[in-house]
Formats: structure tokens, C-alpha cells, sequence
């Protein structure tokens, strides 16, 4: 009988799942709409039934081992999500302790962001590495910090806010009530924030000019950038700049051996690794220089959020079952 | 037979060095000068006839079961001292290797702020914490950094750096080469600078404008404030209120329990801590709110280097003694 891990990845639009094996192969993989019922019960219903589905579909005998989680605003700890602004679900949402209701077995809970580290480690480009960083850039810019091989969850859950260290003091507004985070630079949505920028203040055509904000989109910048367009490039030379120039933070702190980047603003390459690594290099502490890599995940794209989420059940069971550990 | 760590702490001019017992106790405690001879099998001489001859005075029988060394500039892994700026031996030096010529007993070596936060979790406030950081306040800014019990030594050997976060990029020269790290304002030296800016940006009479830069020590500073002196009354406010606001990005990266104030500046007290914690709670991620303990350290002043330097000797024979680490 093969043992199987469910990775799920919660976002505010689709609920991603796929059962992964141990050397994490990914059996099946599919997606349910994440409920927008305030009623938590209707989606607890719907994702047992996808899952359970996915595991009567196999032919061979499988066991289910576990599930991962990765879930915006997520407690680690407790298992909690904890006033997550992008779901329908207020307030503090005992996840792990409702889901229990209907699998009977180990059920881990934690950020995107954590849940990308855990994966990058488990099957990705860090395998091997003790101390590096994952840098997720969606909606916001999340980061899972890992020091001595181990994931930094910090006092209360919630370390690795990265996307909340302040790059302007009277910057732009940022959806945790304060300025300036840096997420609001380096992000899908600051990306977008830095275009309507340069059109405010430069003259060069653009064909970005002609997208209203709503419709502007990662893939439409990046796209732009890739046929030449002045905006669009100097886009990313801004939020690569920025990001360099912060990760500087970063590296002062836990002198990480790899900083990944991932999730849709990765996706354009060299128009964003290079001016980090560019201006990284030429801001860090002298004693750093040179000595911190700035990579793209080696997740496959599609995967990596339920990859991350089921090496979290992987990875526990590595350490459990490690002699020497 | 008791057991006996010694602990030593090196400093620019003075060598500390203790006799310390497994709970703690100091037996023994003394100073040598740190040689100014480039030669540092002159130092290594002197150091091992001042332990010697501490062993030798005492009257019961006691084992040297190992030494741990704080020193600048310290590579955790490597045992070497790296281009310290304020010693006179200068380059790579392999110290560890060197004093195994002279004690056949394992040696470890760490920088000051690494070897402050052990000492904290082994004998001072921080016991039982899984998450802190200490911040030592000399010359310069140094960090400790503890996550998941551990102390984060990073990649090569050099994390915890909060010294030289960036305050401002186009501030005051620093010794590392860059401009306005937070420890050209937050250390013994950053507050003196600021009694300089202060004196020379407004009118109010004070004590402090009789005394050259030279002269200028922070306890002076702290004595004209407790009499009321109203440019180094704002000295130390000017000082807390960026370190607090600067430990907001230590705080999103690794969310500890407490952050640990220690050194000459944090004797201050109140006048250091206030602004601290007023500021650090104003600008800090909602989320963090009132989460954070800003406290000072539980180690006495006069032996918490070499507390702290032997700890990191008995805090591994602990773990090493452990059942269930």
C-alpha cells in the first residue's frame, strides 16, 4: 500500500489539492472554488468530498498519511486562520481542529509562505541548504525564513512578515494600516502601483497607458518589458531595486544561503533577478558580498503551493523517522 | 571534583576571564590586557598563564572541562577571528586552532552578542524563551539571535548583524564601509555622535558642550540627563526612538518573545527603554502589537561577557546530556 500526503493550498478565489507521494510526486492534482459561504461547514463538506473522490478515483491501494495546509494568516501553533482579509471567513477559524471532524489523521497548518520554504527543502532547489529564505510574490510578499534547517515560526506563529519591513516611512498605503511596506513596492499588486507611477510622472508611450488598473496584470508588464517597452522595463528596474536593496535587511539578520524568489513576479526572469542581485550586491554589508545566491524556486510553478503543503507532512515524517536527528 | 568552564571575553584593550561553574557561579574572575603585540603567540602566552594560574589557586579540586571565547569579529564554524578592525592581530586568525596548542580541552568561539544571548538562555531572563534577541550596546550594535532554541549563526557564520540595518542610506559613515547603519546612532558611539548633531543643531545651554568628542562617554551623557540636561535628555530619546523603530524589521523577520537590551548605553534605563518601547509599539505591524517584551538582561553587568562566553560550553554539554533532544 503506497503512502500518500494530500497537499491543500488554500487562496481567496480556488482551493488547490493533490495527493503527493513521498518522493514527492504529484498522483493527482485539481482545484475547488474556496467557498464564499461565511458558513465554514459548506467548504469543510466540499473539500472531504474532493478528497475523498481523489482517493476512491486511484487504482492502486493508497493510504492517506496526512494532510499540509498552506492558508493565508495562517497559525502554526494553534492551527488557526487568523483574520485572513482575503476570506470570507472572519475572525480566528480553528482550521485544523474543524477539519479534524473529518479526517482522522495528522493535519499541519501554515502560511503560504512557510509551506513554500517546507517544499523548497522537501523536493525543491534547497535541498541540503540550512539557512535560506523563500520570497513568495503574489497579492503581497510573503517569506518563510529556515535557520539551522528548521523553519522560523517565531514567538506567536507569525515570523517571516518580510513583506512588512518599511522601505519609505510616508510611502504608499499598505493593507496592514500602515506605509511604505515593501510589499507594496515588491508585489503583483506593487508592480502595478509602480506603473501607474511612471505614467504619472513620464512622458515615454507605453502600452500600458491604454489598461485601466483593474485590468493590468504581472503577465501584461511583463510582456510589455519583453518587447521593449520603457515603462514596463523601468517597472522592474524599480521593484528590483527596492527588493535588492531590502534583502539587504534580511541578510544582516540570518545570513541566509539562498534567497528564492517565486510566485508571478518571479516569472519574468532576468527583468527582476537582475536589478535585485545588482543592487543586493552593491548595498549589502562588505562582509556579505557575494556570498548570498538569488535563485528561482525549483518547484514546478503549477505544484509548488501543494508541493510546499504536503512536505509539510513529508518533512515531519522524515524527522521522525531520522536516526541521527 | 567540581566541574569548571572558563569563560573569556575579549575586548579591544582588556582580556576578561572567569572560572565558571554549571549553575552559573562565577569562582573566579579576572582581566588581562589584551596584547597589542601583532605577535599573538604573545597573547596566547599570557592568557594561558593567567587560566593556569586561576587553576592553581584553587584550594578544592577542580576540572577544566572546556572554554568558550567571545570575541569581535568571530566565524562560529570556522574558530577563527576575521579582520577585526580593533585588534592588532590582524587578517584570518585561526584562534581556536591556536589555543589548542596551549589546552588540550574543546574550545569554542563565538562573537560577543552570539555569546550574551547564550548566556541569557542559559543563566539570565531568557530561560525557557525558544525565540529572542539580544542587543548588546558598545562601541558598536551586535546581535544575538535565538529562534527555535537555537542560536542563528547563518550560512557563514555571520547573522544577527542588526547593527548594520540601514537607517538611512544617506547618513552617517560607518565603520563597514556603508552610511547609516543603526549602529552609527544606537551604540556608545552612535548616542555621542548624536550629542555632536544635537549641540550643533540647537540653542539650549548644556553641560555636554564642555566636553570634547574624546572626552564625551555615555555615562555622562546619562548623568547630565538625570540631572536634566535638556540636549542629552533628547540625545536618548533621539537614540530610542530609531532603535525602536528599527527593531519593528528584526520583529517581522523572526517574531521573538523578548528582545534583550544590554551594554553600556542600555544602563540608562528608563531613559533608553521608554522611547524604545513607545516608539517600537507605534510603528510596529498591527499584528505584533504589544507581543514583544523589550527587557534588560538578567545577566550581572560586570560578568556577563564571561557568562556568557562560558555558556556556550555548558549549554553544549547540556544538550549533549540531554535524553530527549
Amino acid at each position: 500500500m503506497s503512502k500518500i500526503a494530500v497537499g491543500i493550498d488554500i487562496g481567496a478565489t480556488y482551493t488547490k489539492y493533490g495527493l503527493i507521494d513521498p518522493k514527492g510526486k504529484v498522483i493527482l492534482s485539481d482545484k475547488i472554488e474556496t467557498s464564499q459561504d461565511p458558513d465554514i461547514d459548506i467548504y469543510l463538506q466540499n473539500i472531504h468530498k474532493a478528497i475523498t473522490d481523489a482517493f476512491d478515483s486511484q487504482s492502486d491501494a493508497v493510504e492517506l498519511i496526512g494532510i499540509g495546509i498552506g492558508a493565508p494568516n495562517a497559525n502554526y501553533y494553534k492551527g488557526n486562520i487568523e483574520n485572513a482579509p482575503n476570506l470570507v471567513w472572519k475572525g480566528i477559524v480553528p482550521f485544523v481542529e474543524l477539519m479534524k471532524n473529518y479526517f482522522d489523521v495528522p493535519i499541519l497548518l501554515t502560511n503560504d509562505a512557510n509551506a513554500a520554504a517546507i517544499g523548497e527543502m522537501t523536493y525543491g532547489a534547497a535541498e541540503g541548504m540550512d539557512d535560506f529564505v523563500v520570497i513568495t510574490m503574489g497579492t503581497g510578499l510573503g517569506s518563510g525564513i529556515v535557520s539551522n534547517g528548521e523553519v522560523v515560526y517565531g514567538y506567536t506563529g507569525f515570523a517571516g512578515e518580510i513583506g512588512h519591513t518599511t522601505v519609505n516611512y510616508n510611502g504608499r498605503y499598505c493593507g496592514c494600516g500602515r506605509r511604505g511596506c515593501l510589499e507594496t513596492y515588491v508585489s503583483a499588486t506593487g508592480i502595478k502601483r509602480t506603473v501607474y507611477k511612471l505614467v504619472a510622472d513620464f512622458l515615454d508611450d507605453s502600452e500600458l497607458r491604454g489598461i485601466s488598473f483593474d485590468n493590468l496584470s504581472t503577465k501584461m508588464i511583463t510582456t510589455a518589458a519583453q518587447r521593449g517597452d520603457k515603462i514596463a522595463i523601468e517597472a522592474f528596474k524599480y521593484t528590483g531595486r527596492i527588493l535588492g536593496i531590502k534583502l539587504c535587511e534580511t541578510i544582516v539578520h540570518t545570513n541566509p544561503e539562498a534567497i528564492f524568489l517565486s510566485g508571478g513576479l518571479s516569472k519574468a526572469g532576468e527583468l527582476i533577478f537582475e536589478p535585485v542581485r545588482t543592487h543586493l550586491e552593491a548595498q549589502v554589508m562588505p562582509r556579505f558580498k557575494g556570498r548570498t545566491k538569488i535563485l528561482p524556486s525549483g518547484l514546478e510553478g503549477q505544484y509548488a503551493a501543494i508541493l510546499g503543503a504536503a512536505s509539510l507532512i513529508w518533512n515531519r515524517n522524515i524527522k521522525e523517522n531520522s536516526v541521527d536527528d
